[in-house]
């Protein structure tokens, strides 16, 4: 199975992470790089760096004042007096308004939706590679069945103009647009345990685009505001968007009766290709504790959106620092093998 | 003249302030208190204390929502496992949506705007007395031609259902409410030195209460989002805002100039009494180092707003630690008993 990775997305290493009040340490860590990449190795996965497709493909999904400030901000914030090391914002906008800020602050709370995104000086190189493996990912689920795609920073909490929840390039939104490009009918299938709020946000007016997430009940559960069962889309998007979210400590049983309910409804989309956004933090081991899925759960899943038999390209997303974060990527990646 | 303190406005005592990603002591520190009310008094300004109008005042211009919020939030918060003492919002709405967060984390990022709004244990006494405050200046304007109400935690930042920048209550807001039910049509003018953007959420879609507010231009200063001379209401609201941002360093003949322009829209909008959201950070000497007002151009400020004859309620707003906060106050306020 054909995997893509660029060593360059290791040099993204967010330190800042404010959670109840109190700074802790991101656990979105470059060693996630180093279990997930001995995980798909262990399912056969063989590694290749993707080749640069340029900025035209991110610029499909992403605005051209968003992609502007992530190249910027981190130069622009250090020359700010008093700054810290990475950008963090501290004011946000209620609506976006018809003024776009200027200064590095005013932008850094316009761009960044929570301190769960900072920005260092390899945060933009990180992202762009992680985006280009999508891509890479995309071009050659032409030729093969599925493909996997070590994707970090992840993808599924950034929106067009916004990076949130560790994420600042949507890489699986990325690749359905790559995948549309080559004349696909896409679906893209959110298994993180967070619901995909940026990838809704992303394609909620489009109808040619079918997005499904199951997720952690958003009423307790990070990103809070999205994810409920009643946003299925907007205008000529409505009922493109399906939300299946789903009790805190939901098990392999419950788990996987949502999953055959959200791939009835890809199938009955009628697409070529599945775009899987695949956090591994459903686990029991996640840090996070939303789900408890186990590695036989895992390969359960694995074993369910391979038996639509449609191309499907594996992004990933969450998954946190366990022991079992590797093992649980080599479970689904041998199913989805067959 | 009168003016109006309650003792409990000093108990709300926040600590925590980031600002370009470092922690820092909030510079809105109950010692404001103390030194406003002794310029005040410089200015013949004798105390009381508010009666309690209850909450029906406030209601009328915040969300039940928001309000259950601010009186609830700090304990519910404190039960969570690991929880600052303060509570400090780590990710944001990018646009109010149709379902209401229901956990405490969903409900901060919901109700506070950024970082510089922490709520402690006494936040929402001090807030609702700040308030009473405001609605006994209100009622005072009755007998008098002018009042003073040391409103501190200040409010112009805050919008129906959310605090922001110090501000928690829109005290400006309540006292114009409570005047306006009292038969008069009234205007805020609004001179603190950041822009007065909950004022103007709160005002913008209705016609009848005339919102000006004079401050740093927003590209370069909190609020960043709001404040823009384009910005002049909505639907029936248009032309009901008047926004006047003006450079970094402005001195007293510029910004008298720019007054002046705002006295003519209040005279002109046929108002039977003015309140005025009385920020004293223009100062030269505040730590914000906006604007490059003097003692003496202070002096001039109050004199221009009482030549204009109308019932004025003065409601503080900010201005922080310089030891010419106290008189610069009374400044103001001798001028405005002309």
């Amino acid at each position: 199975m054909r995997a893509f990775l660029d060593p360059r997305q290791t040099k993204h290493n967010p330190q800042s992470f404010l959670v109840l009040g109190q700074q802790r340490v991101s656990p979105e860590q470059p060693e996630r790089i180093t279990r997930l990449k001995a995980g798909a190795e262990a399912a056969g996965c063989v590694f290749e760096a993707p080749e640069d497709a340029g900025i035209a493909q991110i610029a499909a999904i992403h605005t051209s004042e968003y992609l502007s400030f992530l190249q910027t901000i981190h130069g622009r914030w250090q020359a700010l007096d008093g700054a810290s090391d990475e950008v963090i914002p501290n004011i946000h906008a209620r609506a976006r308004t018809d003024s776009y800020p200027t200064s590095p602050v005013g932008q850094a709370g316009y761009h960044q939706a929570d301190t769960a995104c900072p920005i260092g000086a390899h945060t933009w190189d990180a992202a762009y590679w992680s985006a280009q493996s999508a891509i890479g990912g995309a071009r050659a689920l032409g030729e093969e069945e599925c493909a996997y795609v070590l994707s970090r920073p992840p993808g599924h909490h950034a929106y067009h103009d916004q990076a949130g929840g560790f994420c600042f390039l949507n890489n699986a939104a990325i690749a359905a647009q790559d995948l549309q490009e080559q004349g696909a009918r896409v679906a893209i299938l959110d298994v993180d345990v967070h619901h995909g709020n940026g990838t809704q946000g992303i394609f909620e007016t489009r109808s040619d685009v079918l997005t499904v997430s199951i997720h952690a009940d958003p009423d307790a559960f990070y990103p809070f505001y999205w994810g409920h069962a009643h946003e299925r889309g907007i205008g000529d998007g409505l009922g493109a968007n399906l939300n299946i979210p789903l009790p805190r400590g939901t098990q392999d049983d419950a788990y996987l009766e949502a999953l055959a309910h959200a791939l009835q409804r890809i199938q009955g989309f009628g697409c070529d290709a599945v775009v899987v956004a695949l956090g591994l933090d459903t686990s029991i081991d996640d840090p996070f504790q939303g789900f408890a899925v186990t590695d036989q759960g895992f390969a359960r899943i694995g074993a369910a959106i391979a038996a639509m038999g449609l191309p499907t390209l594996y992004v990933q997303e969450g998954g946190y620092m366990s022991d079992a974060l590797g093992p649980n990527l080599t479970q689904v990646l041998i199913a989805a093998q067959g």
